[in-house]
């Protein structure tokens, strides 16, 4: 056991472990969730405390030699290597400074270590006077959270584009597949299977978008920021020197922020981006609802794909297979909903120069991104790939349908239209045969009217027959 | 015109009205929604006005011919004649004040004419000293919102008591029609229409229940509380003589709350009852998409229920009709929700003796209260009164189904109906045929086990066949 | 009276109004929330509909005498004449077909009263075959839903922009006067009031930055769309022209969406532009916060701004004065909040071709987009423009602070640096006297490193003197 | 290895795991947010499969050898000894089919294994025939969510219990300290510390209240309902033995539904226990945000309250200690906000005789009384507890206040009361010495008007003076 303190008084710690006081006071006060950060949060840290020190070294305020050492250990954190000392409840008081301390306390150890000294001799390397050097929490935590969305938001755009690229094979090969058109859930017009798809895509294609343009938000970062935004204790030259130890860091162009001020206090660009995911959320969520109202059956349903069998669904009923993959796209997006109005809650209650709210920000923005990258790959994988149509039956549907009236429109009007489907609903004749019976169009004319083609195509079908 | 003072100064008032300067600040102030204050709760105001009228005669504070007029004039708002006076926009800052004063002002001036005074003499009777005697915003304000609500549940509670009753008679009228049972969407096993409505009937009566408890609360008010709960101003008889007169002219037991400042300073009951409304959309969310999934078609859909035509569906679509009815109930859903949600964000929004965010929670809640009792009516009596359902259909689905498979359970065990299933649904042979010629079970022991009211009523089905 | 019909049936209308059948059915479908449309909403459809029938005309379909007559009362509408007309529900099932009709049947009547017609004569002009001539709600709600958004967030733009204005000009005045800088609603290290309101500049172009990216998107629609957005019924040339008469009737260049059926069934754009407005109450609701905290007082409070009297503030407590302006940004905020959540539930709900849930999206838009407009206008008019600072109480908070030890860090180190800080606590001692008495640096050095001028910048205070 | 199969085929799993083949489908198909079941949750199932086990064995349906060895397994399941062996992700599709499966393949192994058989041998004792007997995940896993609810909520209770005892401790000891109310954070009238509170009391009483009644809920359960809650292959003498079982298991009065087919596809109740949890981390955090104000400073702020100093504030400002205990409570509160919602978009979206999102509701609900009670415990234990007042500085401030003119208001009338409290604000006078001044009360009549507890408790101060 070695022994640290802090301005509180001494405590006891094991020696093998890196982190130091301050983690384990945080250990103690913040029994919450029992969740330890993510692991993209972590490397973060350890990129922000690498470009920090770099940054230091090169302003010669830094030691040439702590400051090596402070890089590597940062740069193992960055690797994974550290990760089990990252201790700290997710949820926690302190606008992340926890976390913080985390971080620079295991690295302050390891670099001692790493120049085969004894952990804890912060007179030699210290937590907050060498790790933290021209640093505060308060432009740390908000940097680092950045990073952390930066990396994970490209995972998300890679599984989004693997979805588009997915739905579109699928959209190619149903596009030949005409289907009832519904609105309301009520038979409308003719569409094709294809054309349904496709509207997936872009919908999937928007999300990619949206998320893109959000992501450079998150490429302004207020390092240099220090306590409150004014900079106290960070030279100029300091902060140009970072914001490039990051870039190259991350491979990233960071930029510093506008107004470090208000860098500091206003988190609306994390609300913003976590919007992003909420509005994608929704779009799968329809999505996902499509699926499984097309593949509802097998018997007594719409019956019109047929979904990868995934699983035996029922311990009871056997035989039976449930659309388990969609089903766990909408509850990801209601997780995802749900995270984004807590990070609208802890967005509205910054007070003056600081939102101490941003460690169940970062917590619930890092577990959308996770989740909604995880169920997108799952449903593309799991699902799409492997959805076949159930042809015979969606022309089955058209075939019965009275819908295609709607076709009939600019040649006999509305009311009339709307006699002949009312007549077809109650008799059970088809549309056909009554506006043939009733001398209104031709065999010939109708063949044309009411061809596939005709009906999913922008135009007036048969409108050489216009009169 | 007329002049009036407060202490920001003079301001002309033209002479015809009965609000004066306070109201007219609050009107210049507050140009937010348009939207004036419902008038269940203008009423309210009269209400607690007339009983603090009354209250402080008794206790000899107020000049009875003064308190008489007061009381007359509020009576006059009780019975919706001032309405047009209440001006101020429901969403303002200053926690209900403009709304008390606007009461106040109102009050008073017609008190005045009632004694043959001209309009603004308030050194006869004043606003603040006779009209708000012994009160503050923040006891009168709460109270009034708990009076309203009083008044509005009771108007939605009559409407779910005739919804439960509508839901049980088409139960009644159901019952015998077997249909298809579905989770996930997908076939499971038999059940009734009947059972279906039951189950509506279930959430229905449950919502009551649930808005009623809430109710209790409201009865426990904090009159007399004063500005911050201590009750400075407010004799302890005064207290106990106004709320006895708020029973009398409510004709609702109402009580003292236990402790004054509790109920000044939080609002967490109000959240309470808008959650047990958000609770209630919930549930007929669920009825609503019921009705929606159950009539989809005419052709291309489960086509189970036929809900009564209420308008044409499209304004290109010939002869389409869409369920309106049960759509609107969604969407009121969503208003109810969301509502919700922003009297959580006003509740959570306390500091210290007061919660100012009071105006913002009455719009909503007397909003949801509104549009919950009116769009329960609407469904009531504009759709499930009039739904048919289409027997045959339901009885065609069962025929074909594949999920009746589950009976056999006991009897020839889990894997062994997992075969069956899945022969069935790939050759398109019908279970019973497969059953038969496995020699598994003989056509007569099916005949028990797969009749329908052996399959909706618990049990093993044949359990005189079980080895 | 006049006697209209509808495939449901004749129904009896009194002859002076505009509105016909289905409208009429929808009156008595809906009595939800008593609120009718938006007037920019009913305006836009007024856009639409006068588009549509300058296309139809180009396309030769519509006859030019009949067109013109639709285009005149369209204008009509668009001028806000015949508003009172719109009397159907903004809460209604259906998708908008009512409000579709509503309008198709006013231009028709109006237009046969134009051409001297009695109105109902719609085998001369029908709301279906002519006004809604290659339409169906499908595109036209949605395309209106746009239309209005873009109008109406023009004006939120300009309130934006002025508060910008007034925040800089605050700034510019505020910039000399030096406070405590807060974090955790703890003495941190001194700022400028300036800069706090130079932050508020930076989140409010933020917002205008926002919006109007989002309002790009508001530009594609999807006329010609029809049912389902395959354009059944719409001639290629007539989209074309119909988009080319929305620019220039709406002075902004209209596009075409790129794919008309996903532009038909997703709404996902609408629930991004009420989150970027949720996003913006949000960062409204930390400045008002920040006012509120700032003006807290008069005597027990921080007492650094005084805010201008806008009313008395408590009907019981003499000579009070309430910040209503901050209150009221709030509680609009919240309101924002909540509709932001109806509208992520009605997107989430859409369904294969269409998302029925619009009315309710339109509806809660709308009312976000008014209520911030006006709320932005009321802040800064009413309570912004006029706020005055108090400089002296702000110096007198620094001068007592023991926060500005952290200049210190740089020079003596965290560890000697918290000393001093508890010292300076416990024995009321100030950290200049503690720090000279320690001998650890000089009164001259300690001038210029506690200078305010260096503490509000960037830098090591006293850069000259690290050792 | 051993291979297992199921009817999509074989799969090989390691043999010293107890899960089996339908797991590890799940295992794959799930890979979302890398969480396991609650251990609460998985207990829960424990309970549930004992009761049914033993429920089959009294109706003579299970053979007692077998059901001896499954309530074996299902017992060391509730003493926690098999909770490795789940591991499926805990948000899933398939409404906790793969949970079921999960508890049912993990004790048909270990069953096995306690008879000397090997796993995997499921002619002997079969997940689905056995361990599932009589049961279906529709009604097993409703079940186990409320007993688990039952079970957490109890831990919850207690730690509210214990923070009301705290907050009473600490409004005894602060009864006799005099402090500035405040409504809209502005100067009021004076109350006392200990006011404050108990009014925390209440609020927290309030919150034991409302969950308890709640709770009463969870007792009812759906046993017996099998897939579609008709009780298809449970037998009546079955559902009354199951009952039974649980509650001695449980200790609780367990009661079936009333209506099996009701409480099988509503899940109402589950979002009514939430709203109960939104509805106390709202009044929690208008208490951490009252803690907040109370303790800012400590010179540049409210500074009335001490909070124990649990941890350095910050890594750059040295001696800065933050409210971290309440900040962290506002922050749980928000995630509690926030899983409500995500329940509430489940519970919307039941469908006919299912609610399939039930995974998704069990998450966040278990979180959210997870978190809750740690919280309540970490604010009770690690800062309640310790608080201290700083009664001086109350005192000065109602010295100075002007506030206390509320008090003069039934002798002096509200219109000179506001000229004095705006004269003494302006001139920095005392009301005390302006009253004397101008004549209007002598200096004994002040003494008593203006007395602490006059002002403090109900009533007329001076009520003797009153003209």
């Amino acid at each position: 056991m070695r022994i640290e303190h802090d301005f509180l008084g001494e405590i006891q710690i094991q020696d093998e472990v890196y982190y130091g006081v301050q983690t384990t006071r945080a250990l103690e006060n913040f029994i919450i969730t029992g969740h330890r950060m993510n692991t993209d949060f972590i490397a973060s840290f350890g990129i922000v405390k690498a470009a920090a020190a770099k940054a230091n070294m090169r302003t010669g305020r830094m030691p040439i030699k702590i400051g090596n050492a402070i890089v590597q250990a940062a740069q193992e954190i960055i690797e994974g290597k550290l990760h089990d000392q990252f201790i700290v409840d997710c949820i926690q008081g302190g606008a992340g400074t926890s976390m913080n301390m985390n971080a620079n306390e295991v690295i302050a150890n390891r670099a001692l270590e790493i120049l085969g000294e004894a952990k804890g001799n912060y007179a030699l390397i210290s937590p907050n006077n060498h790790v933290n050097m021209a640093q505060s929490t308060n432009d740390v935590m908000p940097t680092a959270m950045r990073i952390c969305t930066i990396t994970k938001a490209k995972k998300l755009i890679a599984a989004l584009e693997d979805m588009a690229a997915a739905f579109t094979v699928k959209g190619d090969s149903f596009n030949h597949i005409l289907k009832m058109g519904r609105t309301h859930l009520q038979d409308a017009v003719p569409i094709t299977l294809g054309q349904e798809f496709y509207a997936y895509v872009e919908a999937t294609k928007r999300a990619i978008k949206r998320i893109r343009e959000n992501v450079k938000n998150m490429h302004f970062v207020n390092m240099g920021a220090t306590a409150v935004g004014t900079g106290l204790n960070a030279e100029p030259e300091y902060i140009a020197f970072v914001i490039e130890e990051l870039s190259r860091l991350t491979g990233e162009e960071i930029h510093s922020a506008a107004n470090l001020v208000d860098a500091t206090q206003n988190t609306d660009q994390i609300a913003e981006i976590s919007s992003a995911l909420k509005v994608t959320a929704l779009a799968f969520c329809k999505i996902a609802s499509d699926l499984r109202l097309m593949s509802s059956g097998p018997r007594c349903g719409l019956g019109e794909l047929s979904l990868p069998a995934r699983q035996p669904g029922s311990s009871i009923m056997p035989g039976k297979v449930n659309p388990v993959i969609p089903e766990v796209v909408n509850q990801v997006a209601y997780q995802v909903i749900g995270n984004d109005l807590v990070i609208s809650l802890a967005v509205e209650n910054g007070q003056f120069e600081l939102n101490v709210m941003e460690p169940v920000m970062a917590y619930n923005l890092f577990n959308s991104l996770t989740i909604l990258t995880n169920v997108v790959n799952t449903l593309n994988h799991k699902c799409v790939k492997d959805i076949e149509a159930n042809e015979e039956r969606c022309r089955e549907m058209i075939d019965k349908s009275v819908g295609i009236v709607t076709a009939l429109l600019p040649h006999i009007g509305y009311e009339q239209s709307s006699a002949i489907a009312k007549e077809a609903l109650k008799t059970g004749a088809s549309v056909k045969e009554l506006v043939i019976s009733k001398g209104l169009l031709t065999a010939a004319q109708l063949e044309i009217i009411l061809s596939p083609s005709e009906m999913t195509q922008p135009g007036i079908a048969g409108k050489q027959f216009l009169k």
